[in-house]
């Protein structure tokens, strides 16, 4: 076992990397880890990368809206494939630069998956770490779909990957990563149905916007199905 | 002479428009005066009009931005003459507008050229009328330049209508007009020159900031000349 620890953090995203580099700096001695490169949701897989992949829908949406009102967009286009790169330009040097700025600030870094083995201590891939404190900042993970051929799906984080756009793409939930997804999805050039269980998709947020949005995506080729559930997905030859 | 009015209001811009129109809902009897278009400087001849063309110059610009990265921007160029139409859409409506506004709410509109004929009198093109106030909100003109050949140049208000965007265009006056101008007009395929007598144009403005639009500007091929004095302008063969 090594020095104990004041504080181990669970998950080096944006709140665990946050606290870990106060704890050190107020005299913690501190440690993080976490099973995937540093960096979290948001720099990595979701609100950073995201709004690379919008900017370049925004830009043909304006140009399109201004079609015959002085803008002449012939040949305008997404260009996924440089998108992707350009992304990732954004999202690859996060992990070595978040590492950087934790070392510097004195915080160790560690690597692997954490499990409990008792109230102070965790078992990180076969090494045993003692803390006084722990922060679990562990994040989301996707809700398991319990239909057969939910394995079939990919999730947000492949579609922030996608090499290829599909010329047809399919969400299944109108939540705002959907909404988000295929407005993008739309502009580079497929056409994008959501399917949502409700009778209006992205509750809690404004109904009279939702339906203006819903209109306003349809325009672009949004296809949202209301009150409609799957019940199974099965590969056909035809996709 | 007609019924005296408890204000006349010289000048139907923003100002004189909103001013007459507090006054008359206050149940003062009230007129408003204009020798040209209501709507004034900001509505038909600045502010709103520009914001048109801005538009399009921004999106040809966030489209070069990203081109290689995401965006496939050839054939995208800005169409003047569809831009101007497109301006005319929001400005050619607004003294109609402001007319109807103004009657609605019991302004009585005159149209001329307002001379003081007394403390409490106007001529407006032979007629005389009479008030216990006046406001006067009449904006403000171009500077006269001095020097010879002045004449053979336009102002702003005639570059916003111009029906074709010459190929050179120079601007005389470094203030934020001419670089308004100037970031449309190389958007949309001119060369623009900005000549100016100080050491650093803009003035008034953060000094670190001016200097960085200036080498942004640059690169899209705006060219600054700094104490530079215009003496004469004589036309020539070549343009």
């Amino acid at each position: 076992m090594t020095t104990p620890y004041d504080l181990i953090v669970i998950g080096a995203g944006m709140a665990g990397v946050e606290a870990a580099n106060k704890c050190a700096a107020a005299g913690w001695r501190t440690a993080i880890v976490d099973e995937l490169p540093y960096g979290g949701t948001c720099a990595l897989r979701g609100c950073d990368p995201k709004k690379i992949l919008r900017r370049g829908a925004e830009i043909i949406d304006s140009a399109r809206l201004m079609q015959g009102k002085g803008i002449d967009n012939s040949g305008l286009a997404i260009n996924w494939a440089d998108l992707m790169k350009h992304k990732r330009g954004f999202t690859d040097p996060v992990p070595q630069n978040m590492e950087r700025g934790l070392t510097g600030n004195g915080v160790e870094t560690l690597y692997g998956t954490a499990t409990f083995t008792g109230t102070n201590t965790v078992d990180i891939d076969g090494a045993v770490h003692n803390s006084s404190h722990f922060m679990i900042a562990t994040g989301a993970r996707p809700k398991p779909l319990g239909f057969p051929g939910a394995d079939q799906l990919i999730d947000s984080t492949d579609f922030l990957n996608l090499e290829e756009l599909p010329a047809r793409i399919l969400f299944i939930g109108g939540g705002f990563i959907s909404f988000e997804f295929a407005h993008i999805a739309a502009r580079a050039g497929s056409r994008p149905i959501i399917v949502d269980r409700g009778e209006r998709p992205l509750k809690g947020f404004d109904p009279d916007l939702v339906e203006l949005l819903i209109t306003r995506g349809a325009k672009v080729g949004i296809d949202v199905q209301r009150e409609s559930v799957v019940t199974v997905i099965e590969p056909q030859p035809s996709g």
